[in-house]
């Protein structure tokens, strides 16, 4: 009895959407726009999907397979039932999250853990605990919907046969993971906070937020201090911050309603606005940056960031967010999705604006960064990415200063992005393949320095995630953005130090890229270029492999590298082009020193189920040098127009690239055929006025970078 | 004089613009529309071009190289000046007309055949006499339309030093092409021929109609007699259909403007609408099918392709034509491009009908066909297509009996069609790659049978030419088309039958594919499949080659091949599943005998300057066989949608596939996995009722084919 009246004391619903949400929806179910054609497809969907008979079969699948997927499928008819049931008051929606609720609630107490368990954090309905705190995540917002209209004997056997179970399993039974700084924990503490809700358990809400101690060590609050640098970066990176976010936003919402006087949107600066568009921000044409463990096809329209958006939108008002919004293309049926719709219908959108940015890495935003370097504010102008952050724990890569370009719509030198077919039951049930360890957190899977084939914390995490490099540089002009970083941890006794400078002139964008490799003892170091796009010449001979390939070597990604030619080229301006898929050549130029090799690779060796893509790479390598540079100009130039049959500059247009240094001014100048020369000039220190001469003609540099 | 006195007697301009087109044309340039738009945007681009200095330089490149750019450049330029000219009647851009081409008179008399020139119809301003032809048929255009602005001096001037010797050059000077039955004749009558009609030159007309000797075994006529099939196939496939187009209709429209009493357009069951329209339909989400040597960008929005619809679209007023040319989304300033402008801003296009169809080959249609079975009307409903064509001259492929498959949007069983990367230098010179003669014309680089590792003809073109297959059935109905075809010259002592059928119930397409192979000695036959998109599984163990890599065989195209893996699958049902970029799961099932081999292999092999694509193909192979059938069923499956998350059917459901014949009844009866077992049936000769009996169930067969 004592459920019962404290069921009675609480307004339903109350978490993400209240009642006065519920009003403003209904009000809108039959005004022709945007939320009401989404409601019209949801009910239409979901009317089908509740005339197949009640499925809840006794879990046996890992991921991907059929249990597994039939529970998933449960909690989002439960979820848009619930939805449904709250903007029609139709009762057949409340008794079919009942029906399901029920069937759960005779099948949990009967469940051990997972026969499918992998990881440390194993559940009983799913093979992952993390899969089984979603399904409480949405099955809560579901039973939040519908309780009104459940019997209190229902309700008694909901509760206590299923919602309880499953909390108190993902808390008091699984408190390493509830405790855990970490989006595990931020999932299991939203699924449980907003139960606590519900339910009226003011402790559960209380351990959600501070931890299973209270004490603040563990606990929702904790994740919010620790979890996003100021900057709203998420520390495994874009793919797992959009997933990641989904709780925050959530449990935030669900907060914001029930204890308003928490001002968590406020909390840290604002730090999960920042979270949000941090997400949006870490894109390119509509899909995030593959850093760390990602799968590629992951953009700025997954439904996480679809209510970040929504949220954040309902929190601030600003029209920008409404062009993401427009892109993202979808709305939800919550309070936050109404407004955005309305503002949609009303045209209010504004075209979001894509920014270079520094995000700093970290709880304090220091360890390390991401530089995004972009050409203009759209989500396609091109853009350079530089990875400097932290490890960002198990689905870190070991990719120290790695760069990755974008340009008119397209990879242009590409990160590997996760080895995965997510939910593919023939590769590796859907998990990371082994390939992923293997190669694609590699550092040769990179476009960095890999020194004597072994990568960087010799691939160990726990020592990863103990180093960061320091960023050292960063200032943007009009026409040019600079950005260096370093570390001394990677290897041992071997510095790395790189500078990146984005460099927009017209039409032509360039990249200059220096890296520096320092150490006392002698090593070889490989620079990797992974380029998209079909090899079209090299300025020099090389040796291909006809007849038969061979591995490039035995470990660390090596040997998952056919090498299919090598080179000797003479000292001076090597080049190496190719043509990307978006119909622009692309010349990799790079000074060459004598000595110096290039090798041009091929993924897809030691590959016995073929689970790799095949992606190109030329790698620059020198051998047995202490202290090595390597300067290179990446450069975007010509078109290739089968369509209109007509081709432009597919041959690169520089001749030369030289470094001056003239007192703290840096100096880069690019000479081109049938273009004006450039001249790159920065100072690292503060940005005084300075100048310097170049073939008798005097400048002077006022800012910290200047394109001349 | 006399010249003068017959330019007075001609109308200008009268070619595919007529004076009353021009009248039309002039009166919209002020109402808001597509062809406004189109005008101010061609009248912009070239007011900016004329500023430059006219540049008429000495021939020296090669395609793709500069001065052959220049000279593409400058009848461009022509031509729009000349309409431009028509509809502003600014004196400016006549005088821009004038300015070149007495550059050209000068220029012309001074040239002897190009120092580049490589064919057999070379050419002086360009390497190839074909580029002559083209640059011809522009600039009479341009001509054309100025020539009313010009003195009679400097028509004397550019009459007498290019137009005319061009004219010349192209007729009398080149009579081996003039003459020929081929599309670089079809260029030089169609250029010829207009010069003609502009100078009065009432014999050149004559000569371009019916050659040189006006016998009609050469010209226009015969060309249209002959180049195309009664279906309006045109013999090399529709990437040289469009471009052979370009003259046909060009001239053909010069030919109704001025002698509308030859009711060209009906001439042979109005062949040139058909061709246009064949031009269309032989393509796949835009793009045409890439048989024979074909680049893979150019689909119907080719700019000849867009003059060949408005022509038609001018002829027949077709409200589907309205729909291909919103497809094509390109106005051209004609008097036919004005009336499909007009009636786009009127919305009056309908959706274009693309259809299932058996295109003959040959001037009587009965040299073999190319069949496009298709499974709806839009342009990317699933097709398949089977070349069971006669060669196609120099570039047809060795291919009989190829099968290619197109789902949702992209190639699944694809040719690799031509190696070639169009006017990039540095790809030997933009012109065929020496690896199209070395692998993409081979039959091992298609899905055909390859007999003891030789390509059909030993691949040599005579003998292909004189040799084409046979179609023996093609039927269609409801829920399944098939077509049958054979051949018995392609090897020496060995017969070739195919018989290939697309099923589409509901959302399952399949396509039943059988190859009979016999002969009365023993031989070795390869059935490659090459597939587009990542390798899944197979159902069977195989040995992939991990360390290292060797070429598949040493010649025909087999030298370009990397052997990856190799398996020899029980007997029974064996199964190869990929994913394509689609998200769509696709598995080949072939029933496997005892002995049977299947090679996994990617080409790129013997490929010094890394030309060919990375392209992966399963080979299914038998030795020392007489007589073999390959049974196999290509199934498209599940969908994998990485960015929501869910994977369906990523595995096969076809659990057999058996084959019966009943009277004169042909059965497959294909059993699935939670799906009703198929049963196709059908009979080859007359559409006879015939009953039969499977599983003690009686059926009934009214057509000639049928799924129940
Ligand atoms: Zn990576
Ligand atoms: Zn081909």
């Amino acid at each position: 009895m004592l459920a019962d009246k404290t069921v009675q004391q609480i307004t339903h619903p109350n978490l993400v959407n209240t009642f006065s949400d519920v009003e403003a929806m209904r009000s809108q179910l039959n005004v022709e726009g945007r939320f009401k054609a989404t409601f019209e497809a949801t009910k239409s969907a979901l009317d089908i999907a509740i005339l197949e008979p009640i499925n809840v079969p006794f879990p046996k699948d890992a991921g991907g397979g059929y249990t597994h997927e039939v529970h998933k499928n449960n909690y989002k008819l439960m979820y848009d039932a619930g939805i449904i049931y709250q903007l029609t008051k139709q009762q057949k929606y409340a008794d079919f999250v009942r029906d399901v609720l029920v069937k759960y609630a005779e099948l949990y107490p009967k469940l051990s853990l997972h026969p499918e368990r992998k990881s440390s954090n194993p559940g009983k309905l799913f093979w992952q605990g993390l899969n089984e705190a979603v399904w409480l995540v949405h099955t809560i917002q579901a039973y939040d919907a519908v309780l009104p209209a459940l019997s209190a004997e229902d309700r008694q056997v909901i509760e206590q046969g299923a919602l309880r179970p499953v909390a108190l399993f993902l808390s008091e039974e699984s408190p390493n993971t509830f405790n855990k700084v970490h989006n595990h924990g931020t999932w299991a503490t939203c699924a449980v906070g907003m139960t606590g809700f519900v339910l009226g358990e003011d402790e559960w809400v209380e351990k959600s937020l501070y931890g299973l101690d209270k004490t603040g060590t563990g606990g929702f609050m904790r994740q919010l201090d620790e979890l996003f640098s100021p900057e709203g970066y998420y520390n495994e990176g874009p793919y797992y911050q959009r997933y990641a976010l989904m709780p925050f936003v959530t449990f935030a919402k669900a907060i914001e309603n029930n204890q308003p006087e928490r001002k968590i949107f406020e909390h840290r600066g604002q730090v999960l606005l920042k979270a949000i568009e941090a997400t949006a921000q870490l894109s390119y044409a509509g899909l995030f940056f593959p850093i760390n463990d990602a799968i590629k096809d992951k953009g700025i329209d997954t439904i996480e960031l679809v209510h970040g958006v929504a949220i954040a939108y309902g929190v601030t008002k600003k029209a920008g967010l409404l062009g993401l919004a427009q892109q993202q293309n979808q709305i939800i049926l919550t309070g936050d999705g109404l407004k955005v719709a309305k503002a949609l219908d009303a045209n209010l959108a504004q075209p979001y604006q894509f920014k270079t940015q520094l995000f700093g890495d970290g709880a304090t935003g220091k360890d390390g960064a991401f530089a995004v370097l972009r050409t203009g504010s759209e989500s396609d102008s091109s853009v350079v990415t530089f990875k400097a952050t932290a490890q960002g724990l198990g689905h870190g890569h070991f990719d120290k200063l790695n760069l990755s370009f974008y340009d008119k719509g397209r990879e242009i030198l590409s990160d590997y992005g996760a080895a995965r077919f997510l939910n593919v039951e023939a590769k590796f049930g859907g998990r990371y393949l082994p390939e992923n360890e293997t190669y694609a957190k590699q550092t040769v899977a990179h476009n960095t320095v890999v020194v004597d084939e072994i990568s960087h914390f010799d691939a160990d995490t726990d020592t990863g995630n103990m180093n960061h490099p320091e960023v050292t540089f960063f200032a943007e002009s009009d026409k040019a953005t600079i950005v260096s970083a370093e570390i001394s941890t990677a290897y041992k006794g071997v510095k790395l130090a790189r500078t990146i400078a984005l460099i927009k002139d017209g039409d032509s964008d360039l990249i200059l890229d220096i890296f520096d490799v320092e150490s006392k003892s002698e090593h070889q170091y490989d620079l990797p270029f992974h380029y998209e796009g079909h090899f079209i010449q090299a300025n020099f001979k090389y040796q291909p492999e006809l007849e038969s390939l061979t591995a490039l070597g035995q470990a660390n990604g090596y040997q998952h590298l056919w090498l299919k030619a090598q080179a000797q080229p003479k000292e001076g301006l090597a080049k190496l082009t190719w043509l990307n898929d978006n119909g622009r050549f692309y010349t990799l130029n790079t000074l060459n020193e004598e000595g110096g090799e290039v090798l041009f690779v091929t993924t897809g060796a030691n590959d016995p189920d073929f689970n790799l893509r095949h992606d190109n790479a030329f790698i620059l390598r020198v051998d047995g040098k202490r202290k090595h540079q390597f300067v290179s100009v990446i450069e975007a130039h010509g078109e290739y127009n089968p369509s209109k049959e007509y081709t432009l500059d597919s041959e690169s247009l520089i001749t030369s690239i030289e470094q001056q240094k003239q007192g703290s001014v840096n100096l880069v100048i690019i000479k081109r055929a049938r273009a004006e020369d450039m001249i790159l000039a920065y100072q690292t220190g503060s940005a005084i006025t300075q100048s310097f001469v170049i073939d008798g003609q005097e400048y002077t540099l006022t800012k910290n970078i200047e394109l001349f």
